[in-house]
């Protein structure tokens, strides 16, 4: 099978990365329990009738989701069978179906797509040009393709983690902000490894691969977020996720 | 007159910041004292026969340039009478007018250029909507806008300034990133006031107005740059430059 030739880390079968990720607010309390997915949904397209496929679709919370707002069907795409399984079980909607292929290598059929939609999944991704024109390829035109990736702020340096000033404040490091290529992390599991590339990287491939670029937010909370959830405070301080929307 | 009623801080002629800034390789030089001017001149349309205006023209070494690839006529618009005069002095080009005005409140003739240029002078401006505005207005359909800013990493901080790490790498910090608005900081001169934006906002301010983003560059040198001056190896680590390319 494709997927198990492919040289992307599947690091959401390892079951220590797995148990981690499965405790994480997003995926006991679904899209509620992500920060920022009010910013996200600002950035969607009305999604009635609309044919939609998710990159990274994990626990098919989105896809379920989609279905409730109307959506025609959605298309589930993601590596770990150990996600998959318990998307499969815990979605009823027979508009959902999933797909169990790597970001790297995936085919889509041709024009069949209103709304490509990504959460956190395109930083693991190696070859993001290919990826983007596979994406255009299966938009309609006028699709929009929606996502969020880690912020190249959050990535780039080989140290990253909070440093404390002189005056005992917090401060976010950054160096080899323009070195491109893997970053190894330990997150949840040792040796998680992301794909760093600037903002820039990420829009002028979307540019050329045919897109217009509709909205580019670095994602900060806002006053109420902090206040209900005051370690959302280092948001502010720099930004953890990107989010973007372009359109075919 | 109107600039002298504005807000905006007329570093520019303060003589101890009008010294520092003669003495940078960019002055002295010109644009190819500038290590980022190769990557302004990929982002630039072909250039004859088009009307130009360059907002922030300093000395009025773009706008000479510009004449030499074939402009139609450029207008240099700086708030500086020390720049403006010794502008004036270096050109002979008849093409070329300078206006003396403020770019928190500069009023430009509609539709009226093919390309507005900016180096290094909108982080200062406040209300970069306004301007954003008036320079889409002022632009002819397809119209291009290309501009360099500091980039909002270099700027967001409110202690800037390399940083050593544990392992004695340099590493640069980034606080206070989502807090847009005004910072102060030492160079050339003390209390020089810039206004941070994310690049975010930048862009989005951009798509706003009505342009389509082209290109967004978080400008570092290249090998051979870093061979020739060595010291640019730091903007390996973090970008102190933003290039964005718009069109109407």
């Amino acid at each position: 099978m494709r997927e198990w030739t492919s040289l992307a880390q599947n690091i959401y079968d390892r079951p220590e990365f797995f148990d981690g990720y499965s405790r994480l607010d997003r995926s006991v309390r679904g899209l509620d329990g992500a920060p920022e997915w009010p910013a996200i949904v600002r950035l969607l397209p009305e999604l009635r009738g609309k044919r939609v496929v998710d990159l990274g679709c994990g626990f098919g919370w989105f896809a379920r989701w989609a279905m409730m707002q109307g959506a025609a069907g959605v298309l589930g795409v993601d590596l770990s069978e150990t996600m998959l399984s318990r998307a499969r079980a815990e979605t009823t909607d027979p508009g959902v179906h999933y797909l169990r292929a790597d970001l790297e290598s995936v085919e889509l059929p041709e024009e069949a797509f209103d709304l490509a939609y990504s959460s956190l999944a395109l930083h693991y991704v190696e070859d993001f040009a290919r990826v983007v024109g596979r994406v255009f390829r299966a938009l309609g035109s006028g699709g929009h393709f929606v996502f969020s990736i880690e912020h190249p702020i959050y990535m780039a340096s080989t140290s990253p983690g909070w440093l404390t000033t002189d005056d005992g404040g917090r401060t976010w490091p950054v160096d080899h902000y323009a070195v491109e290529g893997p970053r190894v992390t330990d997150w949840l599991a040792k040796g998680v490894r992301k794909q760093h590339r600037t903002l820039g990287t990420t829009l002028n491939t979307l540019i050329d691969a045919g897109f217009a670029i509709r909205r580019v937010e670095e994602w900060s909370p806002t006053l109420e977020q902090v206040a209900a959830q005051p370690s959302l405070a280092e948001e502010l301080d720099r930004p953890m996720m990107a989010l973007v929307a372009a359109q075919k």
